[in-house]
């Protein structure tokens, strides 16, 4: 099954405390499908300027990315976004956002994206979101949401009408915190849960991620990495290889959520070994199998839940 | 097999921001053998003041916990604790510390205690730590080793020469990080495996835990709970049901220590639903192998690591 993501394309520069790169392919849009595309296809909407580098939109092709859909403005600038990480690599500060062409998007979907069995709305104003869902044909097999803390401040109420149409939210502890008030991770799932979607995945950074259903609750650990370069894109990743996973086996059964799951977790630890999608772009399917079953032996412990423990009988 | 502890018994003052609760029993020594005393023989060698309440010393009697090692000194007091959680009870904030009888505590070990098969050095003074370790008539087949910021401040050199002849170190996250000067986890754990122990267990937690040897990387998330009531001892309630399993299946094997991981796990996700000691104390062995399981359905993904995954043959 195929995956339409709508979603800003950049050019990012990032700010590590071992190093600065300038003008880096970025955006989630570019993050998401790429990881997606190991698994599915994927088509992108969006815009860039005609500063874009044709060797950026030949890369996504190379990868079988559907990128009749980004639009390319005469005379306008690609999105910029300027970045600094701490030492603990575990927030991205911004320093600038230059919107460029995004400031006047008008998403509009090609005849075939209107069909998409799969749609990701990347993080985006949710007006855009929420437009862009009313032009499709028929109701996705599942569409799954991304939000930032600037949309859950400045425009709520737009966001609360996408949350409720979206199967999937995707969001990071401290969003989901902040978006329904509740300090407590479990609670502020049930809570989103209670509003439209039947999926919530919490992302938690070096922490690894939590996936919410009515009745079921998976865990999974982050890839533990000894070197980390540049977190940039590691959330919109992840959604791919989450994604990707899913339409690839086209089962949304909660034992493929699981696996889809860890499949995000693999993506999004080949993301943040280099800047930009550069280790992405050049990853293998070996690699991607390899580091799945490291996953399985990081987190296994037992054949089966009903083992018996040496248990004493105190009182 | 059974288990020796030395630590400190205390009364705790708790406040949460729901509650207040004054001279809760509590210490790190009370936490890990309640634990314990579920799966394999504890005894504790321990002070506490002619305060010191019968029915307390009872309980633990209650839970076939020996408490033979235990001094009252007449006169003087208990150890107290006063500290407070804020609104994500994450850390506590100590307000006040009294060592009282434990200001002049020099452990003396009967003569059981000293042929231990395991021992648990509970957080203290390093050179009490080093004094305890040298009363042994024999190496035990693992020595566990807590610490805590004030001793890797204050007493560092003392503390390496503890880190050197325990097998396992269990700490938390802030403090691998403080010891080692190294803000990435899995460099930091390599530094300490470079040290002398075999196992390194980072407690990270609502995070969960992680566990490393030489080659092995094992990752427990936390058992997700909508309320928690007090996070007051539940590391040392983790180190109880991680030594009191290994201890209890008599097999410090890796795989044995995965699943020790845990049992650690689902005794430290009891203690914190309550004040002090309390849900531990009422636990019974079927509530635990509940827990047990679901901690299983929590991070089960697949059979094995082999799975072939939909992989795309993109560039």
């Amino acid at each position: 099954m195929s995956i339409l993501v709508v979603g800003v394309i950049a050019y990012d520069t990032v700010k590590t405390p071992v190093e600065i790169r300038h003008e880096v392919l970025g955006g989630p849009a570019v993050y998401f499908s790429l990881a997606a595309s190991h698994f599915s296809p994927v088509s992108v909407t969006a815009v860039v300027g005609s500063d874009f580098r044709e060797n950026d939109l030949q890369m996504l092709r190379d990868h079988e990315v559907d990128v009749t859909g980004v639009r390319r403005v005469q005379g306008g600038k690609t999105f910029r976004w300027v970045a600094e990480y701490g030492e603990r690599f575990d927030e991205a500060h911004t320093l600038d956002t230059q919107l460029n062409v995004f400031a006047d998007f008008k998403p509009s979907l090609l005849a075939d994206a209107r069909r998409s069995p799969f749609l990701f709305l990347a993080n985006l104003d949710p007006d855009l979101q929420w437009d862009v869902f009313n032009q499709l044909d028929q109701r996705p097999m599942l569409v799954a949401t991304d939000t930032m803390n600037l949309w859950i401040n400045d425009k709520n109420d737009s966001l609360q009408k996408v949350i409720k149409i979206s199967d999937t939210l995707l969001i990071n502890e401290a969003e989901i915190k902040q978006l329904t008030g509740e300090m407590n991770v479990v609670r502020a799932a049930q809570q989103l849960l209670d509003q439209g979607p039947s999926m919530i995945v919490v992302k938690r950074g070096q922490y690894g991620s939590m996936f919410f259903t009515n009745g079921e609750v998976f865990a999974a650990p982050a890839y533990p990495l000894e070197t980390v370069v540049d977190p940039t894109g590691a959330g919109d990743t992840f959604a791919g290889g989450f994604l990707g996973y899913l339409a690839g086996c086209n089962d949304i059964s909660i034992d493929s959520c699981r696996r889809a799951l860890i499949v995000g977790t693999v993506m999004a630890s080949f993301a943040v070994e280099s800047f930009g999608p550069e280790r992405l772009s050049l990853l293998t399917g070996a690699e991607i199998e390899e580091r799945y079953a490291q996953l399985w032996r990081l987190t296994y412990f037992d054949q089966s839940g009903d083992r018996k423990l040496p248990l004493r009988s105190v009182a």
